[in-house]
């Protein structure tokens, strides 16, 4: 009994070393971005059996994950995800987990990580998930919409560029009969022209006309949208009559469309908080 | 086509904002601890019927968790878990991740989550996962083996005040009736004393016979193990021959030990490092 | 001999501590602001017997100093003082010291410190320094100009009540004959109302005709002056002739106007940079 | 009148910029080492005539800076200077400024510029000071006894190399007749056996006699001191006497030793503290 009691006396002896935790807290004022990156993919997308250049199970998992993670956090105002990153922003005057950069961080890597096991199946079927997968997590901050913006553009020029040449490198060896060897040297020190012109000549694919998802990367933002419903209602006088009822809710919605340019930010300008705070 | 190249130039121009990136590499020679903790686990507790006061299931998934990160993380040396937290501690000299903070507490809590929904199955059997749980991490650094021992006590000091807690709390209720009010009230300004003679007395459970790892928590480290197979060999002359092989192997092992006191740390001397470093 | 090679050795063997410096670059495009505040200055200013409630040669010496930090740093685009405390303001693209926290804040100091001592004589005369007299200094970060100019209000609204304060209670004391405990407790509890009603009706002062240094503080910054100067030129043929050249430089001017409202900043358009870069 | 008021209000508006300030504390139980380094200081020694290789009134005026130091902030246990250097090291328990880097670096390098300022005459006579200098200060945290000897190590090191590099370097100029660019190349490449005998075989110098405060450089620490001082006291019945009190002081004291060896931290054991805390 009394080895309890000095265990109390014990914990708060060695409660000083709470002491030793730093705070992490992030600049007020600036977005935060979480950015994920999924470790060793390439080796997960082979034993996968990934379809190549892009897996649409993978990608709609991906996406499934990311708005699991949006749901979860709903200060996060935009998110974006290509191949197998995903980046999601915070608004600027957030103050989730007291702008703490580590607990932002490991939540966002930690919601994204159980729901991509957990949503496998809704996307792979009976194909069985080999083991549990990992994402390493950063914090960016941007202090403008400016730097904001020029993010986002960044990872979506990454997405477009990647995906040319990996839809002109699996062309020439999937239809062109080429080694993965023969097909790298090919695209060796070309340019985009180059590719598309590939891709148009030899085997009558206009790059453009591919996939808008593949092309453009994912972009996830809340949105509301009328739902409406039918419901049966009972009135004293008349009967049962059938009403029509429609609610404006808040949903994530995805959207595979440039994001460099103007246009969306207009379309949204919910998105983004004014300079002038 | 035109547009692809513009697209390689945009990314170069937009390429800057990897300069908002910061440095958060861990100061060298201190141990880092990664510690995660559930998130609403209260809740989920209750919605996935758990055992009270302790469900081994949910105690053997969280420990299955660890190890899988563990085995990921070869320079974890030592790890330690009660209810809905895990704390990971990677050895002073290790250079993994370059010992950047949030390399090192995303990939732990991404493993962790990943693992925890993959191997739900081998513990609750049919009982389905209603969601996918999310963990918080953070990261503290202790520079000398004293502070990080005081660190592992504190969290062990932890478990053992809120088991006997709870472990009479519940046989209040479960076997002496009381509603839970009731039992919170019966509990309030009492001593761990108390609460020993209130389990021997009136219910004649001995505090000290109740399960190891329900007193103490799962400590997780690594050990040389003997692993012994044996082959079938054919030898020209004389036919088959069955044959021993033993083999030294690490593993991760788990123990429901003090580990306040100096003699495990004793037993397994190689998991802390020279403070003369 | 064999002593000195073996330094060298010795010295590389040492390096590695050199690894314990941790980075500490600001985040890019925010406004880095160094404030200083003297340390114990009460003490320090009835050591060398401060006029009360303003000295002018101690505000004339920091402001002094300042100009010296400002001139050796050209990123810094505005400074503002108040009593013993100045604020540094660089401008948020610079690059100064690549924007490392610990070298802008120690420079600033230092700087800063060296210049207090060294000009003490032109603002003091013959009444000397006791003792090399100390300031601290901190780094902040500001993202938006919005929220710079809200820094700088904050500090001259500061200044404003201080003022205030200091002028009704030395007032009190000097021309009123009250202690200085009488006149706190005089001052207790009341609003600016009730001091400036104080100062006008029991001593005949009007606090808007009192001296703007030390009600707004002083404002330094970079502006265009034309500078004349007479040269003589010797001509072979008709001997020496006085010429008259104007040229315009940049230099430190001093303000002691109000920069809350918007007409400071519309009048010096050049010390902010756009929210939309 | 009304605007007093509202200045009231408007600093209450603005105060949420204070939250912009972010925490800086040092990681507890390691060493915090304040390093400074002079600014410019090659061409701030030309223009002051200092004395080749060694000035040993700038040196005097270094340590005087250093003990000014010292003697503010008393969890200094131990400086070491050499050239235009100094290092202080905090003791691992030390909670002065509450730990903030911020604070100690500025605090430190303000006290020590101010006073190289006010010391000034005090070694370099009726030579005057042409401006005031500067200093850059830096942070550094060390976990362990054997990390902090390492860095003193290091610095002492680096002292012996120069030292002996430039000796021979003004040896070869002021009493070899040779220019500085052909006494640069007579050493490129040398070892510290080969300036030592250059030393020795053509200017009849044997290195290890040169003065110990420039091989070694300088190392302050706090030392038990007697102090004897002579009273007269006067007694009632036999008149005046002369009474002898000895009072023990902790004063810096000033060494020029070697302290890359055991000795000194033999001689001194109280200037580190246990790595078992």
């Amino acid at each position: 009994l009394k080895f309890s009691t000095s265990s109390v006396m014990a914990k708060s002896k060695f409660e000083y070393v709470r002491n030793f935790e730093l705070d992490d807290t992030c600049l007020r004022n600036c977005y935060i971005v979480v950015r994920l990156d999924g470790r060793n993919f390439h080796k997960f997308s082979e034993q996968h059996n990934f379809m190549k250049p892009n897996d649409n199970r993978a990608l709609g998992l991906m996406s499934r994950s990311a708005r699991s993670v949006m749901e979860e956090l709903e200060d996060i105002t935009i998110a974006y995800g290509q191949s197998d990153e995903f980046s999601f922003v915070f608004k600027r005057s957030t103050t989730w987990f007291k702008r703490r950069a580590s607990k932002l961080m490991t939540h966002v890597t930690s919601q994204f990580s159980s729901s991509f096991v957990y949503y496998w199946k809704e996307y792979f079927g009976e194909q069985p998930l080999l083991y549990p997968p990992s994402f390493d997590g950063r914090v960016v901050l941007y202090p403008s919409n400016h730097n904001l913006r020029d993010y986002l553009s960044w990872r979506q020029a990454d997405c477009h560029i990647n995906n040319l040449y990996n839809t002109t490198f699996w062309t020439l060896v999937q239809k062109g009969g080429l080694t993965t060897t023969q097909a790298e040297e090919r695209l060796s020190g070309t340019q985009a022209a180059d590719k598309n012109e590939i891709l148009f000549s030899e085997f009558n694919i206009n790059y453009n006309n591919e996939s808008p998802m593949h092309k453009k990367g994912t972009t996830l933002i809340w949105e509301k949208v009328n739902e409406t419903t039918t419901k049966q209602i009972k009135r004293p006088d008349k009967g049962e009559t059938e009403v029509t009822v429609t609610r404006t809710r808040k949903k994530v919605t995805s959207h595979s469309c440039d994001i460099i340019g103007d246009q969306f930010w207009e379309e949204h300008p919910d998105i983004l908080e004014s300079d002038q705070c």
